[in-house]
């Protein structure tokens, strides 16, 4: 049984401002409590229904430090982020910023990135593609929004995100920066190397002029039909496919 | 000024059924509408916001056969299926599902895609690689759906949507079909050749076992990093950077 004031905790925790003031955010569905599980990752709360419960009973035994509450399906959905609720919930302590320190890799840097959609779509590309790190310039999207999350497919915990203003980062590194752009190289001539950034602009805007400065080169996906541009996380996920060492 | 029966009919339009029925589906927003308009389609009515009208005069006095109204901002906000609305919007009459000739080109098949963001990138991909058709399995999301025309960011344009049986339609084809799956070739390693068919499965389940039996090869993007899978379009994307010829 959940008291008035828990709920009013996690209900708050749809908020970006409520994430940050209370160092937590939410993770929700079968699928994707179960891998933050599997990843043995600390969970402050689970709630789920006496359904989810009888079959993970097991699970729940190996979590002695989590608060468990189980509720009626009713009582999820009121609580829930998504259309039809999912069985499970959880709240999670959100990790710390913390930096790396950079190697001889591929990194993905963001500017501006604002739907959560994209947002959760680019952190499972550099899930798929092994990059170690993203960069996200401070006005992007907060990265424990409940539709990141959800569009992440688990990528928050193989994939350190890093939230950075760019210009001091790129002035601070020797790492050529890439920027995907409507008028660079192609993508197909350009030797891009073992290491380096690929810095993905906003998705109406691009990359913004203060940090097309910083750029090694400009490169570009070759059109060959109508369309004025393509998804930003489609684009990085070509880019990626194309440039990275294989 | 609509009438009741005008903005009962309009708000009907969200629903893929009403949009059967009425032979119609609705272009919101000055970008979108913009485009319906410089590629000389005809519209059934186009609704307005004063501040659109003063900008695009001259543009609605080439419009002898639309049905014009000019509306309070805050009546279009109770039409719109946005979150904010966006000056203008139109209804637009639905085109036939009008089959084609194949060519020796390359085309996009869409098994039982569910997700309205996802169809409509999937239209932008087609549309900036130059795909001329996409034939989706009729238990696709309706391609009119209005977040469909939103992420498709004009794409309905230019390529052409027709909805198909895929076994039959498979059955009747020489192109060979390429199935993207995650087992199997290498899209780096495989010569596709001039012309085929790609085929992309459901987000969740992938390409239907009854499908699969049509495939002439599956082909898979080489994962590096510990995702399950990737996003159906960003999947599509990168096959199509990789594998068609250019």
């Amino acid at each position: 049984m959940l008291t008035k004031t828990q709920i009013k905790y996690i209900r708050s925790l749809w908020q970006t401002k409520a994430r940050k003031e209370q160092n937590a955010f939410i993770i929700e569905g079968t699928k994707i409590v179960d891998e933050w599980l599997r990843n043995n990752q600390q969970l402050k709360m689970l709630i789920a229904t006496k359904e989810w419960e009888i079959e993970n009973i097991e699970l729940l035994k190996q979590l002695p430090n989590t608060s468990i509450y189980i509720i009626k399906e009713s009582e999820l959905n009121t609580l829930s982020g998504l259309q039809t609720a999912n069985e499970v919930m959880a709240v999670v302590e959100l990790p710390e910023n913390k930096d790396i320190i950079l190697q001889n890799r591929w990194y993905l840097a963001l500017d501006t990135i604002q739907d959560p959609g994209n947002m959760g779509t680019l952190i499972r590309i550099a899930d798929w593609f092994g990059i170690p790190a993203i960069f996200c310039s401070p006005d992007c999207v907060d990265v424990y929004n409940p539709k990141v999350i959800q569009a992440a497919m688990g990528g928050h915990l193989r994939v350190n995100i890093i939230e950075k203003d760019l210009s001091t980062f790129f002035s601070s590194t020797d790492l050529p920066i890439y920027g995907a752009t409507l008028d660079g190289e192609s993508i197909y001539n350009c030797n891009a190397g073992n290491a380096g950034i690929l810095l993905i602009g906003n998705e109406s805007k691009g990359i913004s002029e203060k940090l097309k400065l910083f750029l090694t080169k400009k490169i570009t996906i070759p059109r060959y039909g109508g369309a004025e541009s393509l998804n930003a996380a489609v684009a990085t996920g070509i880019i990626c496919a194309v440039l990275l060492p294989r």
